[in-house]
């Protein structure tokens, strides 16, 4: 039987917990636990733990700590810049990130975004979700929607050591030899992917992107990919050569 | 502006073709176009053509061909072997397995699967719209839904030069090496890449699976993926270190 595991949002220690009124709907209505049943409750900071459930009402429940699990491993410190293509799709993209694992989810508007209206507390949910189902203790954090341009702009006063691994349609090498030729110079091992959208970037932003000090261009095969497609291709590529598969 | 592409499912030749009533009311109703709009229809055998809509009728339209564009590459030869999990997924895994490039998609039965009501129809209709998307010609042909075990002892009767993948999540070797590895002994460069059911394969398929005399075992790094994550994934790996991005 699958475990069940709750992601809580606030300081996990040994002893009793409250859970708040959706986690309380979710353990009672959704997975239908009664008390006495055990579960799981995890957050990034505190691990995971087993707990059984003690008091159920409408709208809050208590549980008490039985045993501490520990942590998985946090990913690579890779983070995901993306310009959203629709409300689906992103939540898709939120739990894929987390899935295949990446520290920061970054939505950006592109001069080409069509797609501006982006909650960052709904990628949060979706990216939550993903590790409540896939087992992990770690949750991305989803940074505010940002221009692109302005990243760009100020890429040195975020991180200037991180490499920016930009996926260009224009590109034809070979992604694979690309990573591992960047991985042998790279000396701090911080990375970001960045996936444009649909109708791809405009001259000016590729000028701009071009003068990213610590920059490495692949290509995604011969196909265009649909974005949503090119962020879990990217991000596999990236962990198989340079990530946590290595 | 996006070129609206039409899948058609008959021969296509210069001259004069006719739409049927999906693709009537696909130009018409979706698309908007009107008679001496240019539009471009393609399949997997004729390419794709530039064609000038000539009558729009409540059923059928009538296209005269402009101008013939040709294929795009085909993609390496792969197949993906999957278990479905829900319906949705199954569209989403159809879509982004014609993305990446694939030659066929075969919806496979396992013990632990759990859905089973699977439609190749309609596996064929999300490829076919994938295609028409992304601006490829070619269509994945889709197998027969079938028990995993009945393909597994009859591989060598199916294609006994075709090496299999198989993804294990009890497998923790490097995967890109691992494929490196298989690319050099491989001499007949067909393959299939084997994806399980949540709750993974049973100890007698593994027995089964281990008997394929052209295996390759693969990790899929250290977090337990969705299959579907686990398809785009593996399929990514494979085109970087084989297929069609090396």
């Amino acid at each position: 039987m699958k475990i069940i595991r709750v992601y809580i949002n606030k300081k996990i220690t040994n002893g009793f917990i409250e859970l708040d009124q959706s986690q309380t709907h979710y353990v009672k209505n959704v997975m239908r636990l009664n008390i006495g049943d055990n579960f799981n409750i995890f957050n990034e900071n505190d691990g995971e733990w087993i707990v059984e459930l003690l008091e159920l009402n409408k709208k809050i429940s208590k549980v008490k700590t039985l045993k501490e699990i520990g942590f998985k491993d946090k990913p690579s410190d890779i983070w995901i810049l993306f310009a959203p293509v629709k409300k689906l799709r992103v939540d898709f993209i939120a739990q894929k990130i987390t899935e295949l694992g990446a520290r920061v989810i970054w939505p950006v508007i592109t001069e080409r975004t069509q797609y501006k209206s982006i909650k960052e507390s709904k990628i949060l949910s979706n990216a939550i979700e993903a590790a409540e189902q896939c087992g992990l203790t770690f949750i991305p954090k989803v940074n505010k929607i940002e221009n692109l341009e302005y990243i760009l702009d100020n890429w040195d006063h975020f991180d200037s050591e991180r490499t920016l691994i930009f996926c260009d349609e224009k590109c034809e090498n070979n992604p694979k030899k690309q990573l591992e030729s960047i991985k042998k110079i790279n000396k701090s091992n911080k990375w970001a992917i960045l996936i444009g959208p649909e109708g791809g970037f405009s001259d000016k932003e590729r000028e701009k992107i071009n003068r990213i000090k610590n920059l490495s261009i692949i290509s995604l095969g011969p196909r265009i990919l649909r974005s949503d497609t090119a962020i879990v291709s990217s991000l596999s590529l990236f962990h198989s050569t340079i990530g946590d598969w290595v």
